[in-house]
């Protein structure tokens, strides 16, 4: 399906740098979330399920793959790495509750609301997504990049224009046919928005001149985008069991998805297309994304 | 009922007052929201729905007021006035959803969910909740206070251990009997912890000086939890046309609230003895807080 990607090379050791990154972040979201007995208890455990339910860490391993290819460092870059996936975590509650997704199953566990009830389950993910703004202020700022900035990074992507925004539009869209363009729109909010805003902050973290932070958007957004189509693709041609969630969700909700209205080959080509696009986003780093280059195709080719 | 607290000298004109903040908060928060036009239209509408359901924008007055005690202006307290007020507003949509207390009615009008539906509501939250980060770090900073501050005074606020763990320790309280100390809890979660941070960001915006935000944090402390412990009397005693909304729903819940654990009268002495530590916090400021002064007197005698 993705020929045209760059085959990783043999050098580099991606499932040793995602354990890696995926410890590092795991370990910093521990010491930056009230334990699990702090009071409330049931809200802190409701949290923690979530957030330690085996996400895979992608978009935290983006934004230290990023910094690094800006000559920053993960120690920097981890507090915006963390708040990244808290926010992705808290839109993943939210998105499971019976008045959006109804979904039973994440990462093959049962959802936040299965296990604490709506009530908590809202309420987890209100104070997930705040607690990622109190992470992105721990962060270190420069005079490029002040909080502010930061700040503003984060809420932009995770607000009504972006990441809120695809999840309406797609809530919208249920049950009735939608064009290429309504498609785009909505997935580019849903799942682009946050990916670009991960690899974004890694760069700000590095200090990066404005140049590499375009190629960095450049990058985010095709990936995101890329990765959504697969995602689409996957829910058309994969079990249950392979996704570890409810398969053919999609079709039996009616959502709108790319096989749905390109059909299958089409949504391929465009996967592809997009994943060349981010690709040759990354070539101004010359040799220093290696770990971008290794995650995008990691991310790219899941149904391998 | 609270014949300790200081009358209103004659020459303070507290309608004119609210009346003037309210209309700057109004224009600055239709500034700072996306036009309702904006897409999604939907969610924007709904956002701006509740936000300009006819709130008294007491928070965003105070806010205002703990400024000008400072020797600060509107001006600059406004983006945090108005981020105070978000994050109150997305708290009521959550908190009235079926899956917390299931309110058809707010101030007089159907609440989000029954106009845009449960989804809708939801995400209507999540949005304004997120927007009052983008508010708060549009504001001016200081060297003392500066942006990673104010960021980090918002999110503990409206955080797990305060206003969100006041939510979860209110639905888990909700019909069996509780201390004293554990509906204290719950009330300087749930209406406490933002109402002092409105006023420290006020403060802050004036870049007061250390004792006058220990004056102020004591201040809103007081005001908010006499302002509760008046909610749950005013609940009690008055109908739902004098409150907007249905009233004896406490009871009606087995809701934790003051007259179920004290009884009315103790309630009522409870309620003095906060109005006049209040007031007793205002004394450094001297003359410069009449406002806060009178506001919080207006706050505290809602039952004349």
């Amino acid at each position: 399906m993705l020929r045209n990607s760059a085959p990783p090379a043999p050098s580099f050791d991606l499932p040793a740098y995602l354990e890696r990154s995926a410890a590092a972040v795991n370990a910093a979201l521990d010491r930056y979330l009230p334990r699990a007995s702090a009071r409330p208890a049931t809200l802190h455990r409701a949290m923690r399920y979530s957030l330690f339910a085996g996400g895979k860490r992608l978009r935290p391993a983006l934004c230290l793959a990023a910094a690094e290819a800006c000559g920053g460092t993960w120690e920097a870059a981890l507090p915006l790495a963390c708040a990244v996936e808290c926010i992705h975590t808290y839109s993943l509650i939210h998105d499971d509750l019976p008045a959006m997704d109804n979904d039973d199953f994440r990462r093959g566990k049962p959802t936040n609301h299965k296990v604490f009830g709506e009530g908590i389950a809202i309420l987890a993910g209100d104070a997930l997504l705040t607690i990622a703004f109190e992470m992105a202020a721990r962060a270190r700022g420069w005079p490029r990049y002040p909080h502010q900035r930061l700040i503003l990074e984060l809420a932009e992507a995770a607000g009504s224009r972006q990441l809120v925004g695809g999840q309406v539009a797609d809530l919208e869209a249920e049950g009735r046919s939608v064009s290429l363009a309504e498609l785009r729109y909505i997935h580019e909010r849903k799942t682009s928005a946050l990916l670009r805003c991960a690899v974004r902050l890694g760069g700000m973290s590095a200090n990066c001149p404005p140049a590499q932070l375009e190629a960095l958007s450049q990058f985010g957004h095709a990936v995101g985008l890329a990765f959504q189509v697969i995602d689409d693709i996957l829910d058309v041609t994969q079990s249950s069991e392979q996704l570890g969630k409810t398969a053919g969700k999609d079709t039996a909700a009616r959502k709108a998805t790319y096989p749905a209205v390109l059909g299958l080959e089409a949504s391929r080509r465009a996967a592809a297309q997009l994943t060349r696009r981010a690709f040759a986003a990354l070539a101004p780093f010359r040799g220093r994304a290696r770990a971008l280059e290794v995650l995008a195709d990691h991310l790219l080719r899941r149904d391998r």
